[in-house]
């Protein structure tokens, strides 16, 4: 949280989010202007020295096991993009599937085994390459190699929930500097996701209508494509947040097919060259939230899947982890503008 | 998330807590040993440099309004500290009290405007005087002026939750580097809290007893006073995260009396210089984790409050963010034995 700031006359209020079930502070007066905000960590991380990166092409013997590449052929030296296992896996994918085990501790808590995939999506076979430097349709390609991955992951029964992220940048989490993003897969539904799911209930069951088909805002828009629009959300937990929202109501993005990926990939490069260049190239994360597996469609007529950006600018203190409120120094409204105006040079 | 781990043998387990209603996958995979976890970051926040600190004694001009002083007379100059308005609030004291204000931005979320309190604890009159430093009493004293500040602002009835919080360090978002900690005042239940307190109160209505009262694990125990124990949670969120729980079962922290400030005034002192001397005097936050306002106690027989400590070891990442789920690479009865185990220098 900022201490440096200026009374830029409007005063703060609060926001709740229908989507997220959750209260978020707009403070201006901890606020410099929307366009002086900027990242102070560039994220620098993709120095040219890549001798030693495993994700490096010609470096495969390096990497835990592949899953699939693009083009398929296992053989084919010359692959576009690679799925494989993470080295470090958070979950075990060779223990027996979950089992409730009381921990035998005199506390009242649970346990299970820790089984889960934990796989890493390497967007490209050159180092220096960012996912912002692709074209659109090789984004794509990584966004259809999610949807694969999730479609081999969801035959597992046991598994409840599958999150894709991103993590761009060391401070954002990331630990190799090589272009790359994650796929975790869980045998529990997570808190925000349980949290996400009634709120949107929530409100269709007040209003009849699912709150994101509802967003049409031109206040918020930040750009859009056939299938998809961009916004800054009403309650953005974070400066500069964004979502990109298929405007085909949706609950899984595993169900999009090859052309609408296709025309995500081109959004979501615009966003991310939009967010560097007023940004200063700000550690990033982008999160794919879609819905539970193993739930039936007709149980998930309110859900409405999207996929979330954001940049790093903001040290998280205690409030924040003691409440799960966050403090937001840029009204949403302002952001939109600020971004909408961002000119692109042509790329070349 | 670190990548470079080695291969301890033990398996990945996911652990749900009753009291934060969360789950957290440990994963030692990803973990060095717990006592190689050390901070990388110290936090460097109190350098000598005092001259333009508005904190330290003698500058008390350059901060915003005082709310009162210990001792209280408001013209003794040698105060041991002082209770400020936050220059820079997060919400607005002057503005009415909330009034449920629909925007019409054709967007489905709600807003209100942000009145609330945002204080700052001015914890002790010198500048490169750490809260562990202090006294056992003196630490005590500070509890019980956020006791105080509390029983003043309970008796605004539009506030519904008050967090008290210390950030120390900047990568934990202190911004001052003089000892402080803040107060904030809200007129919403935010979610973590309510997510609290369905925990909370689930556990009991399924067994009859509060979940904090029944921690009683010596694996888990770190050390304890004549109030209070502390432990490692047994699904703690981060490595190293401390618990220090009343022994005797009560909702809200500004219930307590002054003799068991003194005493958690104590056991706080020898958690944050333990915390201190085995990682690398780290940047930390610590909440107190208390009870909304307005509320009868009659109907919160369920709760018990805690302080919570978190030492900020690990950056968060997208899947974080996107799940509220977090992972953590020590196994808590492994960090509580390496914190009962630390042999704390005589203080001289």
């Amino acid at each position: 949280m900022s201490s440096q700031g200026q009374n830029t006359g409007r005063r703060p209020e609060l926001r709740h989010d229908p989507v997220t079930n959750r209260w978020v502070i707009f403070s201006p007066a901890r606020a410099k202007r929307p366009t002086d905000l900027k990242s102070k960590s560039p994220q620098n991380s993709n120095p040219n020295d890549n001798s030693s990166c495993p994700f490096c092409i010609g470096n495969e013997h390096e990497c835990a096991p592949e899953i699939f590449r693009v083009p398929s052929d296992p053989s084919d030296p010359n692959w576009k993009l690679r799925v494989i296992e993470n080295l470090y896996p958070a979950l075990n994918r060779n223990l027996e599937g979950p089992c409730d085990e009381k921990q035998d501790m005199g506390v009242p808590g649970l346990a299970m085994g820790g089984f889960g995939f934990h796989d890493v999506v390497i967007e490209n076979p050159v180092h220096s390459v960012h996912l912002c430097d692709m074209e659109a349709r090789d984004i794509g390609q990584v966004l259809l190699a999610y949807k694969k991955r999730i479609q081999q992951i969801a035959t597992v029964e046991s598994i409840k929930y599958v999150q894709v992220f991103k993590n761009h940048g060391a401070s954002a989490g990331a630990s190799m500097s090589h272009s790359h993003s994650q796929i975790l897969a869980l045998p529990i539904i997570p808190s925000s996701v349980s949290a996400r799911f009634e709120g949107m209930n929530e409100y269709f069951e007040k209003t009849g209508k699912c709150s994101l088909c509802e967003v049409q805002a031109k206040e918020l828009l930040i750009d859009e494509s056939t299938h998809f629009i961009s916004i800054v959300p009403f309650a953005a937990t974070f400066p500069f947040e964004i979502w990109i929202i298929p405007r085909a109501h949706s609950s899984h993005f595993h169900e999009f097919d090859c052309e609408k990926m296709v025309d995500l990939g081109g959004l979501l490069k615009l966003m991310l060259r939009k967010m560097s260049l007023q940004l200063n190239n700000p550690p990033f994360n982008f999160m794919i939230q879609t819905s539970p597996l193993q739930v039936k469609e007709s149980e998930l007529f309110y859900a409405h899947w999207f996929l979330q950006i954001i940049p790093q600018l903001s040290v998280v203190g205690g409030f924040e982890i003691g409440t799960g409120c966050y403090i937001n120094p840029v009204f949403p409204e302002d952001a939109a503008k600020v971004m909408r105006e961002v000119n692109l040079p042509v790329e070349g």
